[in-house]
């Protein structure tokens, strides 16, 4: 896995702040982003890091999990006076100092919705995993076009709990869209790296090269996931609500697979589908190992 | 299970719209609600039908599923052209004559985020059922104060899917919340009934006097649910994210279990956890039959 905003340098590159482009007006509740980037070259198909502006990280499991990353590169960080004394007192120290703010002011800028629990940041999105390295063993999901901020996220949370070794996707989330999705991720995008590609048929082509099964998930899939053979290195690959995989998706993959629902209503929610199928994939490679 | 407003209405009692009281002061968007209420003789522990207010319901899904539902009691039906054309040309009769409107009107009053899909409607809510009535076999579930309308909708849908007889809950939700938790339920809330419960310990203590296993699902649990010796019927009990299961709740429980997690995170997203336990548990109890 490359990193993007390394500690080591390359000399002759800009390293201080000021020098920095502005992030182009990234906004959120009305109010600019204090957040800025660092140009990338990019592989021809391949979006480089993860969404083009900077990442917002509200909440107690959130913030604390990045807090405790090495790799998270920070721009802003806010805390209610309790929060950061909560923060230290578990033995984690801030990399950059926080600004003491009440939580109001957290509010203002995240949203009055934002469960936000004192703990505010901006920072830079973590560095994209080579397709190679993800490839190695255990699962990766894969998503079509799955796209609403909180399922990303607790399908993120779904993956931590699973040990799934990465998640790839074409989605790119505005900065408020991070927010939500790292809320409800809880934590999750500091252990979850995710690969984001411009093509995901191209992605998951080459995947195949790399030797990965690819088991697509469809409520109208004739396979039972469970009573499907399964093999690792795997990828999951998860349609979008109501659309489900595309044309060119679906032909990728190894085998398209349901889950059997007995019930009258025969798809679930895209993060619960993802939940079941992650429970069920890794029950049967365990089993089989 | 008892109906709320049948058809077939007690000699003496006001029958007419007009003769019913007015619904106090229901706001959503800014409007205010059609939706009114009848008054109804309440058990001294047991909230009578679910919520107080009108649920709002919007999406092609949810409001197609109320529409073929004979209980359901319209006070307010919208649609768009393109929508109420759909609904005709799929065979679904209109209880109500639906009023044509533009997209934009929908929007207007359900809040520009909601997804409505050109249907939008205010109805009463459906009769709770009586815990005897869904003790008698499969699988219910009890809501121990998840309270997030997604979460709540998800968990619906997953209840439908997986033939679960009800769910129990002592929550109530505003006009507004309805509408988020019937898109999320995606047409569940015509599939499951909710039993509105004021007092859940005392509920969970009825229904093991009515013969059915407990089971809570908590992360700190120390069977490991896949584990477990269930039998039917069963409760699966749910405890809010972050909180867990309620002292009073969990020491009603024949056992406390969890979901086995590999990784580095050990707790779901609440509609996840439950839509991986209800798989779980029917498929041990599918196992066993």
């Amino acid at each position: 896995m490359r990193e993007r905003n390394s500690d080591k340098r390359r000399p002759g590159k800009p390293t201080r702040r000021d020098d920095r482009k502005p992030f182009d007006d990234g906004q959120i509740g009305g109010k600019r982003f204090g957040g800025r980037r660092l140009g990338k070259p990019k592989a021809p198909w391949r979006s480089g890091p993860r969404g083009d502006g900077p990442v917002v990280l509200y909440g107690w499991h959130t913030v604390k999990a990045a807090l405790e990353n090495p790799q998270r590169r920070f721009h802003r960080l806010l805390a209610t006076e309790n929060a950061a004394r909560r923060v230290t007192e578990d033995g984690v120290t801030f990399p950059i100092a926080p600004t003491l703010v009440r939580p109001d002011d957290i509010a203002a800028i995240a949203g009055a919705q934002a469960v936000h629990q004192g703990l505010y940041a901006e920072a830079d999105p973590l560095a994209s995993p080579e397709l190679e390295d993800i490839a190695t063993g255990g699962i990766v999901l894969a998503l079509d076009q799955v796209t609403d901020p909180h399922n990303v996220g607790a399908i993120l949370r779904s993956a931590a709990a699973f040990a799934v070794r990465a998640v790839v996707t074409t989605e790119r989330h505005s900065p408020e869209a991070t927010g939500v999705l790292a809320k409800a991720a809880s934590g999750a995008l500091e252990y979850v790296p995710i690969a984001t590609v411009v093509n995901l048929a191209r992605a998951l082509e080459e995947l195949r090269e790399l030797n990965m099964f690819l088991a697509g998930l469809d409520s109208t899939g004739e396979a039972d996931l469970a009573a499907t053979s399964l093999s690792v290195p795997l990828a999951l690959v998860i349609g979008a609500e109501g659309k489900g995989l595309r044309r060119l998706t679906r032909v990728r993959c190894d085998v398209i697979a349901r889950l059997a629902l007995p019930g009258r209503i025969t798809s679930l929610n895209v993060s619960n589908a993802t939940a079941v199928a992650l429970y069920v994939a890794s029950s049967k490679l365990a089993a089989s190992a």
